[in-house]
């Protein structure tokens, strides 16, 4: 017999431009499945939401505006967290706050939107469930600007942010080849582990001269070599760089010690610190972070990453309904010439805490820009631009938290 | 008689969203003059290109796409120059050069647009060919992201960079909020000696808490105790800061010694400053700067901006046809409710060198936020979206220089 019940569902981990656009789909769908679906729910601040009892029950007819400016709203427009849940043996408590949750409110499907440490908490649930007499179907929708969530092709989120990397890195370096006077450009860009956002830079029109990932070991003085070359022939140098470059012993370069609740470094300045180095030197040099804007910056959203976050949802939901729980939805391109994906879930153990990392084929041969193989492999996932809605000049965005 | 013969055009300053765009127009509309007009030429790097003898012949037809793509090409695109005319009696060398080249392509028409450096460079141009024997008609072209040219209501190039910073102000406000735990956002946001784009922030649907501009002196002490008063209240605080703050004896909040070629500071990282001192005491804080992207992030142009330096272009180039020479193209609002704009002439020796400020009116009474008059000073300037040409999901920018 087919299960009936309500849905839950929950944001997890750093926001990106299309994460309520994957809300968006989950939850226009689940309006299409009256029969199986009570009540939509949505958790206040992710699990924590959950845990505090926190809940928002959407209305379909009121919040109908609201649901629909989720495609253009930055930011997690339910809100957020970054609480890892412990094992059971931990803390077995927790697991048993949330499943008297869930049966207070007659959860039988749940969602969780996040990256590799949200598909860990969400696989626990799963097992924890899995345990109990209480069933209940539990789907990982996937969401990430940092592209390395393994098993899928990419990630829904990774496009929008590409897009505003490839589009505002080439902006600037055409703002900085309007001088004759030459300078040295150092732009930095996400990515803690995964040099993914930052391949990115290469794809418009200025390109970076020079690429630096955390999958390949930094070295100063081969990189301060290398941009001297390149300025003395063209009295200009364009350089991306991630914030979580190592050295050939892993060592951030710009390392400030602080660590956040996921026990990960907490980054930034590698490209202050990068052209410090080059202004002791006599150059001219401008280093620019593109920080929290990269991901949230949803009026240059990608269409195409769009379109995949809200089939990411939508599937997730019809996964669900068919019985299916402790799964990823994951992305395919399927064969030829034209880009096309086609989703299949994939089990959330073998995804939680993985990182997927760049592998060579998507670097040139001196491992410092991208090959062919990255920009046949990226430009579909930035194209496209979507029509974003402005009131007097400002994008509108949804608002649930305020209620 | 009228005057016949070639037009020459050329950017100086820093580059603007829109700065092409007034260069579109004025190109567009000296194609249509071809019983006045020979020739259209733009110097390569703005005066400098004159004093090189190195000017870029436009062709209509083979360039058709090219300047089609100006009104959404970053930077300046025929290239830009801080160069500043020294006066006639310091250099007269460099007079005697221009008007060499003025005489070798017949240039009877000449357009420089930027802003009050550039105006008295243009103004000190014009009172030269008064003195001498070679007809020639000299016409301002606004341009600054600071609007803060005297006579005009507002310049081409403020509306744009306005809505970058009304939009990502209030993206990266809604991305801070996806987060229970607090935190202190500080934006800074440029502006040497005024405030009109750090007020900007305020126009989206997430404002700031606290907004401080060059024209309030600005006091550490009063800070910190605004930032905990709020914070206490809503465990969260957004604040817009100018880059060119200043103590009451006009000392810049965060000084960095340097001087660019104008003999301006080079500011930065007053942010950051503020933050360090906040992160002392124990609060959680992020600062982030939009640096350049502000004045090159094309993808969100303002449409009423761009409409608006289209029409400079061309008022300047019609005024020279009518035999106008040193003034400048200023914008007046027409009266009535509906906002309605048109250009008259104003003489450059009143406009260049001189900064127009933030007047109090445009603030609220404890002068830390925006007034009501601001924003119906400022809401239609950052009016309407252009749409972008993308090829594979990256903006296509025109390319003169590289010829």
């Amino acid at each position: 017999m087919e299960i009936t019940g309500n849905a839950l569902y929950g944001q997890s981990g750093g926001p990106t431009s299309v994460i309520n656009s994957s809300a968006y789909g989950l939850i226009t769908e689940a309006f299409k499945h009256k029969d199986r679906i009570g009540k939509v729910y949505c958790a206040r601040y992710g699990v924590d939401g959950i845990i505090n009892d926190d809940l928002i029950l959407l209305d379909e007819t009121k919040d109908e505006e609201n649901i629909f400016l989720l495609k253009q709203t930055p930011g997690a427009a339910f809100g957020s967290t970054r609480h890892k849940l412990k094992t059971y043996k931990e803390d077995g408590a927790t697991y048993e706050r949330i499943l008297e949750i869930f049966a207070k409110y007659n959860i039988r499907f749940f969602f969780y939107n996040g990256g590799n440490d949200s598909m860990d908490t969400i696989n626990k649930l799963n097992e924890y469930f899995k345990q109990s007499s209480y069933k209940c179907y539990l789907i990982g929708i996937p969401k990430t600007i940092d592209n390395d969530l393994v098993l899928t092709d990419h990630c829904p989120g990774f496009g929008s942010a590409g897009k505003y990397i490839a589009n505002s890195f080439s902006s600037l370096a055409a703002d900085a080849s309007s001088y004759k006077a030459g300078r040295i450009n150092i732009v930095e860009i996400m990515g803690r582990d995964t040099g993914y956002l930052t391949l990115c830079s290469a794809l418009g029109q200025y390109k970076p001269d020079l690429i630096y990932i955390p999958e390949v070991p930094f070295d100063i003085d081969e990189f301060i070599s290398k941009v001297e070359k390149i300025y003395a022939e063209k009295k200009m140098c364009y350089i991306a760089v991630s914030e979580g470059i190592k050295d050939k012993d892993g060592n951030f370069i710009s390392a400030l010690g602080a660590k956040d609740s996921f026990n990960h470094a907490q980054l930034g300045g590698v490209g202050a610190y990068l052209s410090s180095y080059l202004t002791e030197k006599g150059y001219k040099t401008r280093a620019i972070e593109f920080s929290l804007v990269q991901r949230s910056a949803t009026y240059i959203t990608s269409l195409s990453d769009q379109k995949e976050a809200i089939l990411a949802g939508s599937y997730a939901c019809r996964s669900a309904l068919k019985g299916k729980s402790g799964f990823m939805v994951c992305f395919k391109r399927k064969p030829g010439q034209k880009y096309k994906v086609s989703c299949f879930l994939a089990p959330l153990d073998k995804i939680g805490g993985m990182t997927k990392l760049v592998t060579l084929n998507m670097l040139n041969s001196s491992k410092d820009n991208i090959s062919e193989e990255f920009l046949s492999y990226a430009l579909p996932l930035i194209k496209g631009e979507i029509k974003c809605l402005y009131a007097d000049g400002t994008m509108k965005f949804s608002s649930f938290l305020e209620d």
